[in-house]
């Protein structure tokens, strides 16, 4: 349709959203800890704190936690009516990696990082397999990292048992890096900046199959908005029994549906669990050969496309050049409504602001990787900070 | 009553915990995660790995999570009952503890520590102001302990809202650490050493008031055995709907109820959330005094006085002068059944395995910080590793 999108959009999609009892933003949440300390890098994508651990001047530290969200109760469903346990340890990658790419922004993916997992769960509906399946996970995703020659190492986890907590399953993890602080990215976006885009579904020369792009952020809305109401009955523990029954599993699809003319042979419950995609290896390239010309890198999770917003200083983003919405996407019922923006990425989850003469390489560095790259917009002064989509038809 | 308890002891008592969808071993997840990694000192309390972080030969790194478990369903329930938000500050403290005090029995303490933590809520039952409660509890602890001359530093941490696969609250934290291979401790628990066992109750020279020690484990049986159907009824999002109702809330006290006789004016809710004492500075102490004389450093959380167990190798401890249980552990129903020993602390979280001449010197400490300590017993040849509780009268 080529609407235009302005920030903030809120309206009826985004109360459905709120009415399920999430949020893509956590608006009370930013307030509530809006007086804390924020770090050496005010501007950076994430907190910086000193070198707490080494006491090395030309070092700083990263800890960042992070989890897979509601798209636990999805794998939770989909291992009960296949029993493939293997959608766990998709899981744990997911875990993994909404810290990794976060502190990748940052320019962290070029320094060892250590992990610790924390799993919670609902020893009714999780057993022992569950558990170790999310490891195993944890410590085959880390090895695959390790074999493209990042220092990636578990540390150990925490599983604990909390019925009265958690209805089926919490994963987190949270990462510790120690970088050199000649390392560090803090977002300077300014006008005359290219918006570089790196799609976030196909298959990454370092991914086994296709990835439908979906990641981590707006899996509430996902699942409720695609599967249908046979889940609710077969799975109440799968949700808060408290939402408006009309907004749950209010989708007409099975997860083990199939949608041949996308040309994609998976079911669709296993392509809303596509593990979420690393772009840590374009992004250690990227800082090796153009680290001069980067001026803010934006890992787009929760707030999608809109994630932008607060590191932008007296200028605008407009991205008039976005991605066609990947096939998960297109099959929302809402699409495609401006709103569908705010929750999930809709085709690149990771974006560079680079000057006009980076551009090029970061192009080249997509091919390398089988991962689509496109200039999918520009910064312009603005006396306000904003977001401006132009939404592609 | 002076009866004798050997492990493994199972009978009604940890039957009624399972039934409860808790567990005080998690055996089926110690098995699940047994092929791991033991780390480079196999026989540490906490899994201990290379120095990840600093490339230094002489270094290691500890990364570990842990959370304050099912205290908040009872924080929530108090919290709705009183209006008292600052339970929330003190449940922050379980976290961190239950992090610092196994850090320390490795000799993690006497090294700086970076904190994060990982809070995932139902905001139909969460709003902001506990989520600031929480993490402005986290600030204030972590200052306190600067104050003792401690290096604890919050890096960070995430707010998820998870109210499809969270009934109320999950409060976790990690801490990462980078210590010296001089500083770590292993245990080598060997016959002749002496127990020292220091006290869970009381109040310690940095603490504000009674701390029942109750500490961070156990507290779903506690909450169901001591308090009244009533919150069943009140509080239905605090537990497991598919708990057996006869025995959730099963007590026959209220949140609100004084023990007078027992000296305590705080309400038993207060009491039951008593914030899990650390023991770092008292272990600080010891370490620096006498560390040659301290062959292991046990923190009894989850498993209760059977805590040690995996760490004898050829050898029984026999604990035969306990202290008397805390008032809290008295009015359990139960009480003095053995099994409360298996779940439950019981009058002393930490303990110091120590050739006989270290003894002195670590009640000397304790007398400095006003924790009771004492030798509650000693270790013993035996061809099979075992630990033997002689109950107190």
């Amino acid at each position: 349709m080529g609407g235009v999108s302005s920030n903030p959009g809120i309206d009826i999609r985004n109360k459905k959203y709120t009415q399920r009892g999430v949020s893509s933003s956590k608006e009370d949440v930013v307030l509530a800890i809006r007086d804390l300390d924020p770090g050496v890098y005010p501007n950076a994508f994430c907190r910086i704190v000193p070198d707490i651990l080494g006491q090395n001047p030309k070092y700083v530290n990263l800890m960042h936690a992070d989890g897979a969200g509601s798209k636990s109760s999805l794998a939770y469903i989909y291992w009960r009516e296949t029993q493939d346990v293997s959608v766990f340890e998709s899981l744990a990658q997911d875990a993994l990696v909404m810290n990794i790419d976060d502190m990748a922004c940052v320019g962290g993916v070029q320094s060892p990082m250590l992990f610790s997992s924390c799993i919670a769960r609902n020893k009714r509906y999780i057993p022992a397999e569950v558990i170790k399946a999310l490891i195993h996970g944890t410590e085959k995703f880390l090895a695959e990292m390790r074999k493209l020659d990042f220092s990636m190492h578990l540390s150990g986890g925490e599983t604990a048992d909390l019925g009265d907590n958690v209805r089926t399953l919490v994963v987190d993890a949270t990462a510790t890096c120690r970088m050199p602080k000649k390392h560090v990215i803090e977002n300077h976006i300014q006008p005359g900046d290219v918006i570089v885009g790196c799609a976030s579904d196909g298959q990454a020369t370092y991914e086994k199959e296709y990835n439908s792009g979906i990641a981590s952020n707006g899996l509430s809305a996902l699942r409720h908005d695609l599967f249908k109401k046979e889940y609710l009955h077969r799975y109440p523990e799968s949700l808060d029994p408290h939402m408006d029954a009309s907004l749950a599993y209010a989708g007409s699809y099975s997860l083990h549906d199939v949608l041949p003319r996308m040309g994609i042979s998976q079911p669709l419950g296993k392509l809303a669990l596509s593990p979420t995609r690393t772009y840590a290896p374009l992004i250690r390239d990227v800082l090796e050969q153009i680290r001069d010309q980067i001026h803010g890198i934006i890992h787009c999770s929760g707030g999608g496309q809109y994630k932008v917003l607060p590191f932008l200083k007296g200028c605008r983003a407009v991205k008039d050049q976005l991605f066609q919405a990947p096939p998960i996407f297109r099959i929302l019922p809402d699409y495609p409504h401006p709103d569908l923006y705010h929750i999930f990425n809709m085709g690149h989850r990771l974006e560079f602001y680079t000057s006009p003469k980076g551009v090029e390489t970061i192009l080249d560095i997509c091919k390398k990787y089988k991962i689509q790259g496109k200039a999918v917009g520009f910064v312009e002064a603005s006396s306000q900070a904003e977001v401006r989509l132009i939404l592609p038809e």
